[in-house]
This record gives C-alpha cells, structure tokens and sequence, in this order.
C-alpha cells in the first residue's frame, strides 16, 4: 500500500478530472465493506469499490473520500486497540491521507459535521455492499437507486466517472500491463500441469497457485473446464481426458485492484484432433480479424460484427454452415454457435464499470438490443485511444440453443447437421485477449502468450 | 452434488431430529444467495447458509427448505433457458428434492401459498445474504432479528439446531475427516515449498493449491505470515528469510461445506534457533495437556485453564515469567503472551454456528467474560462426546500488549523483560490440531501432521 510520488500526482489528477467536469458539486465515494460468509467473522477478502479506488488509491474499508470545494478528505476510523491484536496496526491516518495525496481526514463519523449544508447537494454512486449503502443513504438523507437508474446529481456523477475512467492513464496502464503479466504467466502455469494431471480441479490450482504466489488473485471465478460450452461454467469436478478441449477463462487482480481476462483453449493431450483444430482455426481467424480492426473511432458493434463475419466464413469453409455469410450474419446465424458478445471493457473491474449497468458500455441514448446474441453485447460505443478492452470470440456446441425448436426452424437450412456432427468433439473454444486501444490502432497487453494452435501446445511440456 | 442412500437417510434423520424437539412448529431455512464482488455479475463463490447445508444437504442458491407437519419441501426455481446457456443445466427439481431425500417441491414463489395460515407461525434463522434476508422478512411478514437475539418460535429453533448440531454424525464425521485430510496434505505442501522460495505469498500459493487441486477451498482467509504475532494476519506480502518463524492458520472447506482448521509453526530456515525451539515447546507442551484433557463432561474452560497453566510454567522455566505459575494464571498473566482463547467448536462453520453469536458456544445463561484474555473464549461449555473442537495455544509477542501501559503496571512484575528480549526472534507461535471428544476421551483428526519441531522440519524437503 505504498504509492509512489508519481502515483499520488496521477491521483490527484484524476481528481481533478472528475471534479472539473462537475463544478460546484461535492462528492462522496464509500469504499464499503466486507460480506459475511458464512458468519460475520468470516468474511470474504475485503475488495473496495472501484470508483474509491480509482480516485483514492488505497484499498480501505468503510472509508468515505469526499471531494467539495477543491479539497479532497478522507473519513476513515484508525482501528482501536483491539482491532490491531486481531488484524495488525495500520498506518496513521494522517499517513494514509498522505499516501492518498489528500487534503485532510476526519474519523468516519464526522462526515455530516464536514458536510454540513453541502450534505443536500452531495452526488455519489451507491456501493455493492448492503451495509455500506444503507451507510450511504443514512449521510445522504435520502434512498439511494441502483447506479445505472441514477438521476440528478448522482447521474452526473455516473457520467462523469465514465467520462474519466473510461481510457487508462499511465499508473493504470502500468498496473493493467502487470496484471496482464500474471494472468499470462498462470495460463503458462496451467498449460504445463496439464499432461501430469487428470481433474479440471488440478489445472485450475496450478493457474489460481500462479496468481496467489504473486500477492494476487483471480479477478473473477476462474473456468477451468472440458464443457466450454457452458459460457461461465465454474465448476471443477470432471476428470479431464485425452481428447477433450480444456477451455481456460482465467484473469488475475492485483493488489491495487487492476484486472486482467485471458482465454485460451487447449487439447488435454497436448494435440488437437484434427476438427478441434480446424474449429479452433476459425476462432482464431475471427479473434485476429476483430483485434486487427481495433483502432480509435470504430464502433465496437462494428467489431463484433467483423468477428462474426469471419467466424461465418470458417464454418462454411468447413461445411458446418451453409449460403453466403454475409446474409447469414445478417439472419444471426453465428448466434447458433456464438452467442455472447465479442467482449468488454477492461480495467478495475474486469467488466468496468460494470456496476454502472450499461451507462459506461453503452453510448449515451443507445441501450441493449433484443435480438438475441447481440443482447449480450456488454460494450457498443465508439473506440477511443486509451480504452482496454477484451477480444474473445468463441464457437460452442450449446445443447439447449441447437435442440431449440424456434432455432432449428429458424436456422434449420444454414446448417448441415450431418456435418456438424463430425465435429462433435469440439464443445467449446474461445481466445481472448486484452486489446489496448492506441493512437495508431492496437497494442494487445496479452500478446506473450501465444494464440497459434502449435506455438499454445508446445507450451504444454 | 451426488448423496448416497446413507447419506439421505442421515439427513432425514437430522430433520426429525430438529422436528422432533420442536412439536408442532414449521420450520423454514434459506439458503442464501451469492454475494456481489465489485459489480453483479462478478459475484463471490456462492457459500450456502450451513443450516440450510445440514438439513437440506445439497449447495442451492436462493432455495428454501420447509419442515411442516412431519414433511419436508424443497421450494426452489430452476434456471431459466438463459441461466443455463451461461451457468449449465441443473438438474431438475424434482431430481435434486429426491437427493435431499424430500417429500415433495415447488417453485419458490408458491412458499407463501403452500405455507398458507401456518406462516404466522413460522420460525427461521436469519441468514448472511442481505438480499435473502430481506425474503425472509417478507414472507414472514416480520423484521428478522440477529440470530443471537432470536426470541419466541426463532429462538426455539435456535435452541434446537444448536442441539441437533454440536454433536457429529456418521456423515459428518466422514466429510470433517476428508476436509482434515486435505488440510494436512496442504500444510506438507507449503512446508515443502518453504525450502525454495522467498515470499509468504508463495508458501500460501502451495497450500491453497493443494486444497483447490482436491475441489475444495480454504475454509478462511488463510494466515500464512512471519508476522505470527498479528492473530488474524491476512496480509501475504513479506519476505520470508532464515531466522523467521512461518506461522500458517490454514484449513480446507471441502464441497459439502464441511471445515478444518489448522495451525503450525516453523522455522524459514527448517531449523528452530534454540530460543524459537524453547518456546515452541512450551506451546507444544501446553497444547498436548490441552487434548489430554478433552473427554466428556470436562467443561472447555478449565481446557484453557490447564492450557494456560502449562504455558505459563514453561514461560516460568525458560525464566520469562517470574512467580509461582498458579498464582499467576489467577492474575491472567497468561493473557500478555496468549491472548486468545484456546479453541472453538468445528463443524460446517470453521467456528462452528457463529451465527447464532455465542448461544452455541456458550452454555445457557452463560456469557462472554469481562476480563481480558477469557473475554475471547469462543466455547464455554461442557464437552460431550461427537463434538468437534479445536485446541490451538499459543505464544505471540504482541507490541501492542507489551508495551501497554495498564498491562505493564499490572505484570511488570511478572516479567524478567531483560530476559525476554533474548527471545525477540520469537513473534508468533501457535499450534492447532481439529480434536474429537469420543466416549473414551478424544481422537485428533488431524494427527497426521506431526508437531513435534522435528518432526515438522522434517517435512520441509
């Protein structure tokens, strides 16, 4: 928890970049608090809010930054004697204010004191943590909405962080580099264990050991599974064989709270078949293709749309579908085998901002679509320098969506099942990559680790 | 998620048992529901609610488990086709009611329907879950109290599961045996790592390895620290180099939901300097008179009180403490190097039904002491045979105990602090093994890690 000069000045920027944009208003940002697990002793690892950590810098629980008249405060309560028996001594918190490049700090308590008549004015964003926001709503004098239905002065406040968090600085492209650096370094991990092991469970404890072992942790439930084709999959229980694709969802967070989000699949014998391969040829042909448009200015749809193409194109080469693929991307047909978006933004949170709802993932005005598949488009606004976000198309043999009777008469003809069952070895593959947005196009943090089918297996030794 | 007939059997054994004290009385216990991380779709590892584990005896989020006029129903919804192209299929109600050996199910929604005028007097436990909590409150159509402040009908209930829990059964007793298990294999995972590497999150990273390898997770945030004197350290970012001791509380919470609960102590080095080594046999010393006196009937307290008293005469031998140690146990002396109490109850809790605050570990009409040291006693009771507890004592050199003024004044002459600077490579130890009372006296389940300060360096290649 200690942060360099230049850290502190990259705080206090960012400070100023948010309360630039909203002059005159005082804000609040609560850090929250930890969940009980299974009693409230036992509590799961305190992670503070994005956006408290974003403007302060410091991970600290039921802490309150305050931004009003230029001035930046902390309101934080030191531990008591007892406390620190059970859980360490803490810095001052003169000395946390320090780090934090802050103006002043109070004990917790004396918020509503410091506020005073600004109290009625103040905006903030309401925490994930029920106890934090009940917290929240008790200073404010008033009920707290879900962030992404935010109105007034909070709304404001919601556009303005997205405005501000929306393309990474220098210390967060730092950290995002570094976490990009475990989460490579974890699939590594994972990739060797795999010949020498038998469960989904032992390749997933090489991956999470990688992070651990580096102060970190994964940013998300890690998949570590032979059915890809259970998009968020977080079980761990199968034996895993020779033949099956081992589909790796895997991404580290760093102790600053920085994410990272890598995708791999790989054969558990260390050779694909010569269908998984084939498959696996068509996704990464997409993944290239949507990563090779990324540049400032398009529109992500836009790249989601590439991706699909490409990916549409593949599977009539290889017979699976039938007609011209660009009306059957037009009819959604990579929907039948992909159903989710193209990707996300990347940050803090691995879908930033994603506590927002869609008021950072979608331009203002534009909300999600009901077509099904494009429904799930976390991100549609256009790319700027600065942004991250995650390319990661992918191909599942999903039971419910193909054995759906609305789509089997939708997209009966596009489809030569005899063909597909060839493939029925392939469950699920995906290839995902962090993608920094540059001024001359893209830089992808995650490029160490290599995509191409032989170049991943040879990597398995 | 598979239950034997035996299994079943003993679940339907534990629901009479509780129906069987409480005439008459329906009974509802949630499950909970996943908390969220730093937005909602990134949510903590869903943990369900250990009432609802042991009566209910599968892991099912946002489910209730009704007990009314000698039946047992399931009220639970099944995904949607949605949740199972992201999270997979489940199986059918009808199917996971049949597991928990149930005699009928429904969808969540109908509880209030199915309940009909026994609602009024319906009794539960209120759960972690905010969220869940509030469904509680709704459909009993009151505000729930803290479970430790149960009254009427909830603390009868309350009074029956503490009853009904805190002695093992056949089933449990396997599952607490299999989390012991994988306990110890992870603490030899991270004596065998400490040899090669240099970082504390390193050593931590072998331990949680071993148990997420075996499908199970830490039951608690591991300790895994040289700074042993912090009781409850959660922090990993130290070095670890020769001359330090490791102390690592680690324990395995395997799928079922059922804990362990270990500690051990060594040398970075693999060998104990020769102050360490005195030390560490003092608490070895202390900890094996503690489980020699584990049998039915002996009240827990006087477990710590012959804990403290061997602690103490060793601190008098080594030349520590000075006086007679009788005497100085009545002082609390014990409580300036051991402040914590000596164990707690284990069980699907690592402190095992903390959520009913002390009405499991406190005996009826007892309550938490007001002196320093006793106040933390987590079990005050007299033992019986099936209960799981642990014996964990320990010696730390707190800076905030020893250089406190009151505490000074009171034992200054109790303590040769010349003598005691001598041992200032000694910060933490402690020593903890998961203790069955049998009807013969006790069995510790997790015996086989060794104590003996040979034995466990012993280890470490």
């Amino acid at each position: 928890m200690i942060n360099t000069p230049a850290e502190i000045a990259q705080l206090q920027a960012r400070r100023r970049g948010l309360s630039d944009r909203l002059p005159g208003l005082p804000i609040a940002l609560w850090s929250g608090q930890a969940a009980a697990r299974n009693f409230p002793a036992n509590r799961y690892p305190f992670r503070a809010s994005s956006h408290f950590l974003y403007f302060g810098g410091l991970s600290l629980e039921r802490a309150v930054l305050l931004m009003v008249d230029g001035r930046s405060i902390l309101f934080w309560d030191e531990p008591t004697v007892a406390d620190a028996l059970w859980h360490g001594p803490e810095p001052s918190r003169v000395v946390l204010a320090a780090e934090m490049g802050l103006d002043a700090d109070y004990p917790l308590a004396e918020l509503a004191t410091v506020l005073g008549d600004r109290r009625a004015d103040l905006a903030t964003v309401a925490v994930q943590s029920p106890a934090a926001r009940s917290h929240q709503a008790a200073i404010l004098g008033r009920s707290l909405p879900e962030p992404s239905q935010a109105t007034g002065a909070d709304g404001d406040l919601v556009a303005a962080i997205v405005a501000v968090r929306s393309t990474q600085d220098a210390s967060a492209l730092s950290e995002l580099r570094r976490s990009a650096a475990i989460a490579v370094a974890a699939h590594q991990a994972g990739l060797r264990a795999t010949p020498s092991v038998t469960t989904e469970a032992e390749v997933r404890a090489a991956i999470e050991a990688e992070m651990i072992a580096c102060d970190a942790h994964p940013a998300y439930n890690s998949i570590v599974t032979i059915r890809g084709e259970v998009l968020h999959n977080e079980r761990y229980d199968n034996e895993i064989n020779p033949g099956d694709l081992l589909l790796v969802d895997a991404g580290a967070e760093v102790s600053s709270g920085w994410a990272s989000d890598i995708t791999r699949t790989w054969p558990v014998s260390g050779e694909f078949s010569a269908t998984q391969r084939a498959v696996y040829e068509v996704v990464l042909a997409a993944q290239r293709a949507a990563i090779a448009a990324v540049r400032p200015g398009v529109e992500y749809r836009s790249i989601h749309q590439t991706g699909s193409l490409v990916l549409i194109e593949g599977l009539v080469d290889l017979g699976i579908l039938q007609g011209k693929p660009a009306e059957l991307v037009d009819r959604d047909a990579h929907t039948l085998f992909f159903p989710h978006g193209i990707g996300h933004l990347l940050g803090l949170d691995v879908h930033d901002m994603e506590d927002l709802g869609d008021r950072a993932g979608y331009a203002p005005g534009r909300s999600r679509s009901d077509r099904f598949g494009w429904c799930f488009l976390r991100l549609d606004r256009p790319l700027e320098a600065g942004m991250v976000v995650t390319i990661e198309p992918g191909f599942y043999q999903v039971p419910g969506l193909l054995n759906n009777r609305d789509q089997r008469d939708r997209y009966g003809d596009c489809v030569n099942w005899e063909r597909l069952e060839e493939f029925d070895d392939v469950r699920g593959i995906r290839i995902e990559d962090d993608v920094l947005v540059t001024a001359e196009g893209s830089e992808v943090l995650t490029a160490e680790l290599p995509t191409d089918p032989d170049d991943i297996c040879a990597l398995m030794v």
